[in-house]
């Protein structure tokens, strides 16, 4: 096979100065440098609050599509159901709004050889209200989990490095639907429900990847039995979805192309170490903070994290759990931006609360990705 | 002069479980390790919004008061006209609430000798609504802060390490009244006139220092030049408050005992070489994170923020300025918090908002005290 | 028995310009018009967030108790411990920050006769953790409330106008002690510990009624069937209190007086009607707002209400369920507030959040207090 | 002329899901209702924060202009420089997300004669950063007036009930921007700035209905001189528009049709009197509520109202001001949407805070659509 036909993943990380600012996408496609039909996912984080009623995502996505449709001659709705595009509201702190745009393209004849880092994505059917949190919630993301590997032509489980998940959530319409349908959702509460989203996914990935059994037992264990996480899965939980949209990333001997990710858990919210060792495994010198030439290496950095439910950071009580005004995610993913942006030297990072399940209780994970120098 | 009568610094760093308990200070007196008549200032961080109407702080000081007039068999009122509680409302992100309480003790005879880290203090006289953020405001805190090196042994300026003062602020009610007398305030904005009571109380500390002229055209330059700034200043405002606390500390060769003090400027809210610095020059190795044997030597952490006003963290777009619902200084603190607790491996951080001259324009400072090895 | 004999209820409401601020009951006792062991029960309104993290309920309590210690010469803790002091955080829109203190006086001999309003008071034992929203919980409200109406002289339930309760609820802090001891909570979410300690509050008022059986099957009911509520319960509920406090206010024979209350319940959070009627039933002239003459016969207004759990106000979408923001209790307190101070023509109403099972669902009840013409 | 070409307003009040959802237009549109072309301006309330960053605006924008561009073949874009939308961001308390379509429509043969409700609108060219708040702000917004109101067909300024103006604000990227083309910006605080925009909407009003001079000194009235207001101005401002957008409403004999409007200034946040006198004028009955007969020819409510900045409301203090964790207008709207809602038995009302100058002082104005019996 020549090298012409294997694939290559571009990743670009592009500013926007309000959610419904394409304006740096839509410039690389009219430059050429991305063609609209390469593009394989979105991966961001919008200035919302992160909460139910964050509506900055749904603002992204529809401008997004918009764009892409007409690129494309297609309509939006078709591809917003074939286009992962998972964003996370909430950018506190130094935390920058941004994207990541995932494209699959013919590798350049110079091109690094592989294993190279791979995309793969797939959408499953819609989730009904009443499902959320349930097993056949977990089932439905590992079988798109299953689908995405195979997109990016990923075999072992060994070789992913990491698996985005959306999924969606309850509001209190779609709760009180479902309940005049005699269908009760597992928690009525918004807040709790995406949580639960969360939890399924967490747990679907951990199928997939054969950590778990597909044993519907297991349903008791999600939002009660935190010892159990997966370290590959990052997931989100949003209104503006109503099927689990799934992206996986992983190194493949198929793909080539300069770009490689780590991913390591992190123990618990200030676990600096975790951050280096990410660096550290893509060659980048962190003494504290990254050089210039280094940063300028860096495509990619995706954080999950969370406020410990058991109200402590390293032995000291925090407030994030009991406090009314600020809700606690938006608190930990402005601490966590500060941890991470304090090595990298950058707010371009896609934090993202919630991370139950998906890594150490009270902790989470920390994934880079980098070109080799 | 023989050495039991050299004076030693002892700096407590209490948990606290809510803005009014006391009981760990309550303990370290009730078991002798304190007396209460040993205490200078306190210091601390309570877990209110820090804004305005953040009565955590007030909630704090007289819980404090009682307990101290208690065991003093004197009155709340007059005690607190004599010690310094400096308190910054808002515990963010891993943020922990505690305080420090810093007293001064008879050094023991296996004191390490000196110079050593000395404390003084002082409060100024009431300053008026209509005062606050005018160069009379400025003077007065510099005043103050001349008594309190007086008062901790300091001679030179270059000697002194840091400087804390507590300013007054406007709030609505005081705007009022002042009003009504004919004495508009500077600025009726109460989130603004703590800003100019900030400014106001770095230029004092300036002054003091010897680092800018008494000449009252630079009231033009409170939170107008930015250029302009104090690397020793940390300030901060309250309702709770009428007149300027102000605690300096520093090295005396007069002083005994083990506890030095570093302070270092930061560049930007993401200058992690900062926190490093502070480290390396109290010989505390941060690789990346300290290890326990260092934490354990460290006795006070105390740093001032900054959301960049020019919407700008290294080139990148935050969105602190911009957010109705969570108050830039809250945003800021929070990450703050992550990059000096991932270095520090502690939430116990005195970390607080706005520092207007207080640090290179969109900075601030890191100051940390520690034993010696 | 001589009129000297009988006794009055005085109810005073008073100003406050921060949440440490009871000058203006200094006064009343500096003046004569009040005597401190006069004094049966105090109901405010602080200016907190009124969630778990409030702090502005604890700094009244510890302010109030240390000036009433000193006027009587007793501890503050043992003070606490017999007079409730019942704070709602939160004056959100145009309520005004104020307290209510109710004394027990000797009538004057020009008094009017009775009925006249009277006010009973009890105390519960401590309520751990474990068992906040559960039967025991009630059963321990409802043994409260009959000693209250014993030490109000009520024998009939038909006679009791209107029930206070503050209920402890659980922090974090309590939750990890209470799970650490093998002794789970009711539930380990602060939001809704809070409200499971207030259905707890009003179903033991409704046992103690009369209006339900002593039947530890109800405990499923709480929370959960909504058709169930108690229409002379207000409930709150607050980190700073361990035992339930109880006040009953009712109509009594052997009192005497100008007062009389007139309790409503409100079907919605727009009941407008309810509100009227409840100033008809006083001889208030609502036209369509009370005038100044009206007015100031009125001595206390109390409001519990709550944001209606299905979404919906009149068939119209709201959304303080789901905002990620503003806690729904912030966002409905400030809605009430508007709708009864546009009849009453004042902020100083005791608007409280949090009516589970206290009025109709989606509703809740106003109750107001008033001298007859 | 022939009554079949005399024009007739419409109004539709419409619900939404969220503020991407604009359903129930299209609805109308499918069904013939209403043609595309006919449609004059949107005015709406979007449940967003109301501040700077509240993007729920845009998205509404672009999904409006969108759906109006699919149906008319034209570009979003023109038709956005052509139809004022107008929305205000914000459903606190009771408020429920909604929005008003003014639709021209050849009357009907039955159509009641005379003077009836007219509608015209405008828009100015861009009003650049740096020119926001000043005296040729006033004056673009005052042309803007005038040709709505000959847009509308109403000669004379007693004939103008209402002038809805959507300015353009100043965001900290733009304020940096005209900074840096050394054109300060009259606030670079976002809040002070959309303040200032709503200020000298306002006084555009006020001088094109010859209330007062067209002279420049009265620029330092803005914001400083409250005793100068405007009582049928209605302003709001926000990120998402850069020229001003002017909606003109009165009565005109060249209209038919049922529609006839009420506006009233309020005297403060309580001011139910005038709520009650603007049903009045249009007959409808309130005691104390509109029975659901009378509702129903409400066909739309709009207010706006402000903190009062003096700090009280009928002499008892409020919080709204200092309050770090809630924005004042948010908490003003909650309440006014309460005394409203009260009244009308709807939360469908279009309440917007920021009602500087467009009212007494510390208090505001409400409007009323409805049908003749």
């Amino acid at each position: 096979m020549s090298s012409s036909t294997s694939p290559q993943l571009a990743v670009h990380r592009l500013d926007m100065a309000h959610p419904g600012d394409l304006s740096a996408l839509q410039a690389l496609l009219d430059h050429g440098v991305l063609a609209a039909d390469e593009i394989v996912a979105i991966i961001g984080k919008t200035e919302g609050n992160g909460g139910v009623n964050d509506f900055t995502r749904g603002y992204f996505t529809q401008t997004l599509f918009n764009l892409l449709g007409d690129r494309l001659g297609r309509s939006p709705q078709q591809l917003q159901a074939e286009i992962p595009c998972i964003l996370s509201g909430g950018t506190e702190g130094v935390l920058s709004p941004h994207y990541l745009v995932f494209a699959r393209q013919a590798a350049a004849a110079d091109a690094p050889a592989g294993p190279a880092l791979a995309i793969g994505r797939a959408l499953s059917a819609d989730t009904p209200a009443q499902d959320i949190g349930r097993w056949s919630h977990v089932q439905a993301v590992a079988q798109a989990v299953r689908a995405a590997m195979a997109d990016a032509g990923i075999d072992r489980a060994q070789d992913v490095a990491f698996v985005q998940v959306k999924c969606p959530c309850v509001t209190s319409a779609r709760a009180q639907s479902a309940a005049a349908a005699g269908q009760p959702v597992r928690s009525a509460d918004p807040n709790r429900s995406m949580a639960y989203a969360r939890a399924a996914g967490a747990f679907g990935v951990a199928l997939a990847l054969g950590q778990i059994a597909d044993d519907d037992r297991l349903e008791a264990a999600l939002l009660e039995d935190f010892a159990l996480f997966c370290p590959q899965a990052s997931i989100s939980s949003g209104v503006e979805v109503s099927a689990n949209e799934v992206v996986v990333l992983g190194h493949s001997a198929t793909w080539r192309g300069p770009l490689r990710m780590a991913c390591e858990p992190m123990e618990d919210a200030v676990d600096l170490g975790a951050v280096v060792r990410a660096c550290t495994r893509l060659g980048l010198q962190a003494h504290p903070q990254l050089p210039a030439s280094d940063l300028s290496r860096v495509a990619g950095v995706l954080v999950k994290c969370e406020p410990d439910r058991r109200g402590r950071v390293r032995g000291k009580r925090h407030t994030m759990l009991d406090d009314t005004d600020i809700n606690a995610q938006r608190h930990v993913r402005a601490a966590l931006g500060g941890v991470v942006a304090g090595v990298l030297g950058t707010g371009q990072i896609f934090v993202s609360g919630g991370a139950e399940h998906q890594g150490p209780d009270g902790g989470g994970l920390i994934a880079i990705i980098a070109s080799i120098a």
